[in-house]
């Protein structure tokens, strides 16, 4: 865990915090496959997840929210024992390892919760930083489906589904 | 195609004719990652959708429902050129192709539409008719999630991610 990084329940009131960075990093086109002129209500209704589901923020000594994560079952029925989670750093304060904690405490609340493995559905490949720190929280690129993901400025590049077992 | 057999958009009036094997495929735990138990409100909410996604059934020249098959796309945003699709044929029309026949048809219906891709999100291992057809269909096993699927019957067995260009 980083030092001088709380990690805590997200609530409502985080929302206008997230809101910002959330917007520029989908617009932005290179890393998440949400529509990248997603408004802000479905955006919300996107990340705050309610429980079982879990929101968390990343805030330093401050209070200020530097990065945000979403935890939930990655499937139904059978599968259901699959986490999934996803994570936004605010481009500001990224290279501070808000990333890194907010990945070990998906990985640790996945565990806790009694999932047994946690899958990442959509890891573009050319995010080179995020499958580096996902492989060193050991995650495996299981497969990497070619010209998955329409990059905004390399075009059609390869869109990597991340596993590990818990 | 498999003579005899329409394929044919499905209309609510359809759902009372599929949820019967909808239900007994789902409640055989061996298939589907849909909770086991779920209920007919939302059963025909997963299945049953809207435009732009389609549903369509497989009928005899008796107008007999034989089985049916949701198309979709499987990602949002940049990643939205992946379609998916699922497949239900009733048990007591097996062994006819009917699997085949709609899942040509999902195929043929993805590519027209303009979708680059088509991924099988959850083929349960032990489904092997199912992975047979599939690749008989030009689809590959990217990925085998380990321990994905709790078989009701044989425990945890693998969750393949199958795919294939169109």
């Amino acid at each position: 865990m980083l030092t001088g990084v709380l990690i805590r329940e997200a609530t409502a009131a985080d929302w206008p915090a997230i809101w910002p960075f959330f917007r520029a990093i989908v617009a932005a086109g290179d890393t998440y496959t949400y529509p990248r002129d997603m408004d802000e209500p479905t955006s919300r209704e996107m990340w705050m997840l309610a429980p079982p589901s879990r929101t968390v923020v990343a805030v330093d000594g401050a209070g200020t929210v530097l990065g945000s994560a979403k935890m939930n079952a990655n499937h139904m029925g059978a599968a259901a024992h699959i986490a999934g989670a996803s994570f936004m750093v605010d481009p500001a304060h990224g290279g501070r390892g808000v990333g890194r904690a907010l990945g070990e405490y998906a990985v640790d609340w996945a565990r806790t919760t009694g999932f047994r493995a946690m899958q990442f559905n959509a890891v573009v490949e050319t995010n080179t930083r995020a499958v580096a720190l996902w492989q060193s929280l050991g995650f495996e690129i299981m497969t990497t489906l070619p010209e998955g993901f329409l990059h905004l400025a390399k075009g059609y590049v390869g869109l990597h589904i991340m596993y590990r077992r818990l």
